[in-house]
């Protein structure tokens, strides 16, 4: 096969070469992992030169950055959702949870640092973001539980769908006879606790 | 400073040099992450050639599964502990679990695969020890409640723990206050379920 032309330059109104960078970095992402996630790739398939990529994200780290806060907002949106009732109060927040993370495998561990170990550790922003999920759940918890319950409660509802959420995008569950009912059934145990019977 | 001179070449029993390079393996991987766990760096740490370590190892790939096995077989040493009272029955499985994500943080990363994506992804062998963990809390599991409730029940123990575990070793949770107990009191919910509250 030939190697393949460069594309026609695009023209892109301001702020609009931004999002289609990102959205090129996003599809890359998931496709290939964040080893290939460099600025160079992104402006091909975003069909501007690399200059103009490196005008808005000077760095792999603040590409990285800009697709953390894109997964923290629409996270933010995904758990925008009506509350269950009584002991599964919190169960669609769950839900939303982990489809998220079933949704966008790569960039839910990228907002978690994966194979951008600077960004993990250093990166107050990243950090911030990342708390945003977390906020609205324990926000919720403080209508329904007395305060000082608040942050352990919270602590264990985001555990458990951090652990559940990696685990199966890990592929470490058999996933195979009814994965939308098991997330629920698993979910519901976080309400009841495990001696209660998931029924 | 002046290079480093070369240490003099050590000799080991038969089977001794392959624990030497798996400790040493160990050490680079905690102090420095997945990346830097090169067959070169690793043998020169345990004092020997480059061909001597390729003779247990014949990959980094290799090395990485040696560890996860290592991991494996003393995480399961881990979780042979006395279960609990009631509700609390698995606390201690939990607490143990957790314990040993904290104390090998680089390595529990490992038997997860990361930093190294053909073993997380294709090595049966890498997946199959993983599970082992899992089966020792299914087990424990199978003698407490409805033989239809343990699958769901052990994916939510195991997700609650996953998830703890990293979420801690990430540094997402301040533990400055009270670590160990907080931990305690997180999988005290997974007994008694989000409603009851945490004493």
């Amino acid at each position: 096969m030939p190697p393949r032309r460069k594309p026609p330059r695009k023209s892109y109104h301001h702020g609009d070469l931004r999002n289609a960078l990102l959205k090129a970095a996003r599809e890359v992402l998931e496709e290939r992992g964040p080893s290939f996630l460099g600025l160079r790739e992104i402006a091909r398939r975003a069909g501007v030169s690399a200059p103009s990529a490196y005008h808005h994200f000077e760095s792999r780290d603040a590409l990285a950055l800009g697709l953390a806060e894109q997964g923290a907002a629409e996270m933010a949106g995904c758990l925008a959702v009506t509350p269950g009732e009584g002991v599964y109060a919190l169960l669609p927040y769950g839900e939303a949870y982990v489809a998220f993370v079933q949704t966008n495998p790569a960039l839910y561990r990228l907002m978690f640092g994966e194979g951008f170990p600077a960004v993990s550790h250093y990166s107050q922003a990243i950090r911030d973001l990342r708390q945003r999920s977390f906020e609205i759940m324990r926000a919720n918890l403080e209508q329904r539980l007395p305060e000082t319950h608040v942050p352990i409660a919270a602590l264990f509802l985001w555990a458990i769908c951090h652990g559940l959420g990696l685990l199966l995008i890990d592929g470490q569950v058999d996933t195979s006879p009814a994965p939308k009912d098991l997330v629920h059934q698993v979910l519901k145990l976080a309400g009841t606790g495990l001696n209660v019977p998931a029924v």
